[in-house]
């Protein structure tokens, strides 16, 4: 590994950006483009791409063989497990690649949300803070904050705490005792 | 990216064929075996490996992470997702690979089919032309021209148009006005 | 391909252990991480990554875009098709990477079992000698030996023989004459 400061970079790795945050670590055969952005305190595994125009927030967790394309928003601390798949327009042909720019459906990830691995993203939703969609799911809805989904289609499973744990209770967790309350958009931490 | 003629390919890939059509870009980290035929105005993706003796028509676009088999065969304007998996011989076992010849099963996909990000197509079947097998499906069984699929295992759920719209009434695509009739392999196109 | 005695290991493959048993051939873009063993007869395909510490028996054969990690053990003559993807902790958070030590639940691989193409394998099962993973499956449990299984989540769907092949009666392989009996664990071969 190359060292430059605190930021390490795999020298095989296609870097066309020099907007990286520091303490973060992008491993081999991956290619990030010019024009994005990644925060601090990130990891990116081997053989991932991020696109021209991307932003990463900081913390953020893509395991290997992750792409990140243009209209996919990561907040901060968002774990993508190894070879998740994002999408970012519906109904492709190979004769109108690449989409216009009004084809483009955002999928925004929100804060600590986790997408498991082998999973596939439609695009067009959102993914709450805190929510986990399993492994090899596939992904057709928005999910609520701290859902937990899986399955194909993926399908409300229950909810996740903070910690990562699944809740039995929302009004205390079993692993670290945080404390939930139900709102329209999922769960909502008791301060 | 080095620049011959209209054939853009990255310096990393490796290519050990030289047929390869004008204006066909192939993007880093991938490899094209030899004695591979790579028509004209294709997109390859990032990490792709396309098998020895294969033929990739023109317009054919594979995302990101696509292998292509022995024994897969696409026709011109083939879209195929990020990771979307083919197979060429069922009953693997690590102790009879590479397979023999004989137990090589086809897969063809016809003209301007799309092959959704992160699928799985199983071996020896034929996908029509314009079908669409959505996103994140398995797919075990042969596809009518035009007809959409998708889940685990792959099923019925609506028919395309060439644009890539799912069409309402098969008489009149309401993006493009383009009219079907219905035949025992799919849909027509009236012309 | 870099010849060195009967190993084979292309350039672009960061190799950085020198365990590796004799007649493996390792393919492009992949990552050997330090402290990894690799038997004799293996075969690691494209872009694959094995993490540091893990044993990988004689006779394996890993496709394309395989991750092995810690946690993960396969016995000798495991396959694994292209881009199946394994796990080795539950509930990741990107702020809680990577696992400690005793959150990592082990995976075992028994002889001679295939791990279908794109499936994905959650931690903390074994997979029994001979077992069948299907394509594009999601596995949720343990697999008797002998037993196939596919779907998502994967459910029992039949038996195959050491030959692959599915037996339709357990007391003679159509395909090779092999025959079992039914134990606890799955099938037994009559020797």
């Amino acid at each position: 590994m190359e060292e430059t400061s605190t930021l390490q970079i795999h020298p095989s790795t296609i870097i066309e950006t020099d907007d990286i945050g520091e303490n973060t670590t992008i491993g081999p055969f991956s290619h990030i483009e010019k024009n994005v952005h990644i925060g601090r305190n990130c990891f990116i595994g081997e053989g991932c791409h991020i696109q021209e125009g991307v932003h990463i927030s900081d913390g953020t967790h893509l395991e290997n063989g992750v792409y990140i394309w243009r209209g996919v928003y990561l907040s901060e601390d968002v774990f993508v497990g190894p070879q998740a798949v994002f999408i970012n327009y519906r109904n492709p042909r190979a004769y109108s690649h690449p989409p216009r720019r009004e084809e483009i459906l955002q999928t925004k990830v929100g804060r600590g949300a986790s997408i498991g691995a082998n999973s596939t993203i439609l695009c067009g939703h959102i993914i709450g803070a805190y929510a986990v969609v399993g492994a090899g799911s596939t992904l057709t809805h928005s999910v609520r904050a701290h859902e937990i989904v899986y399955g194909n289609p993926a399908r409300h499973q229950g909810w996740a705490c903070e910690c990562g744990e699944a809740l039995y209770d929302i009004r205390e967790c079993v692993e670290c005792g945080r404390s939930y309350e139900m709102i329209d958009t999922g769960l909502r931490l008791h301060e």
